[in-house]
């Protein structure tokens, strides 16, 4: 039941808006009562709070076996890259609420999120850095700055990204990295 | 007057939002009264596709000079990166509304600006595609990918750019266009 009215919630937050979509809306579209509603949570926007912690959440764990693992520094950023598209395409109105729904949240939920979007922003940075410490990656370039461009080239395609494009979320997940690897110039 | 209305306008809506914003919210931030309002626009909805327009607008005539220069492609695609970059630091306020707000435009609204920001889209991508038939940029990617992979690295920034941050805008820019054109791997 709790998991029927979250969904539900995200599909007319999607295509609706936080603000626009009442309680009412909600239970409604599961066909359940607005005590049904209360039982689980105690406003919407707890609620929407569910639905930004178990995306990040998703998110830190699986970075952390990233993390983890013996991968050279360009194929964690690979793998990170490909969490984070695949993350959006999976669960597209989660990732649209998650990307533009965070400022419906305040005092100390929405620190909280920053805090942890925060943390799986520094985790991909430590990775960038470590590339550059090893030698693997070129070391003129500013680690935060390379980080903010793979999370930008990512993050953006929420906007845009069309599972019936001309190309599967894999390829075009490779093609970014490419991108960032080696860059677009031919060799002279 | 038009043009305070328009600014007050925008730091309201960047502030709270659109839908939040109401027209004497407006008229109370310029010191006017709803008939000042009603003499410029018929509506909140007008005055929102004003700022689209004139956003956009000013991108579509900068990147044609852009576009009609003798520059490189490498060149031209670093140019076309100060431009966004330029405008989303210069004009925050309208930025945070052309990225945040689109979709509150309805209708023949929403299609003028989709088809405007696809033309922008589209005049990037063939730089990019004119670098590779050039034999200055790798053929082996994709010209629409690096196309988004430029776009979702500049447009991001609208997010989490501070203008007191440790780089200056140009600085920032100077380096993500490298990552694009050079990667970040180390030659070997």
């Amino acid at each position: 039941m709790k998991d029927a009215i979250v969904r539900a919630a995200m599909q007319l937050f999607d295509a609706r808006g936080f603000r626009e979509t009442s309680i009412q809306d909600i239970c409604d579209a599961v066909g359940v009562t607005k005590g049904a509603f209360y039982y689980y949570f105690t406003s919407k926007e707890e609620l929407l709070m569910e639905i930004h912690q178990e995306y990040i959440d998703d998110l830190l764990k699986s970075q952390e076996e990233i993390l983890n693992g013996d991968s050279s520094a360009s194929d964690k950023v690979l793998l990170i890259m490909e969490l984070l598209m695949n993350s959006i395409q999976n669960n597209r109105s989660a990732a649209k609420i998650f990307f533009a729904e965070l400022r419906q949240l305040g005092g100390d939920r929405l620190h909280s999120i920053i805090a942890k979007r925060r943390q799986f922003r520094k985790n991909l940075e430590s990775v960038v850095c470590s590339g550059m410490d090893g030698r693997e990656f070129r070391t003129d370039l500013d680690c935060g700055a390379i980080t903010m461009a793979i999370l930008g080239i990512v993050n953006w395609s929420y906007q845009w990204f069309q599972p019936d494009g001309r190309f599967p979320s894999y390829e075009l997940t490779r093609q970014f990295h490419r991108i960032i690897v080696s860059g677009i110039m031919l060799d002279p």
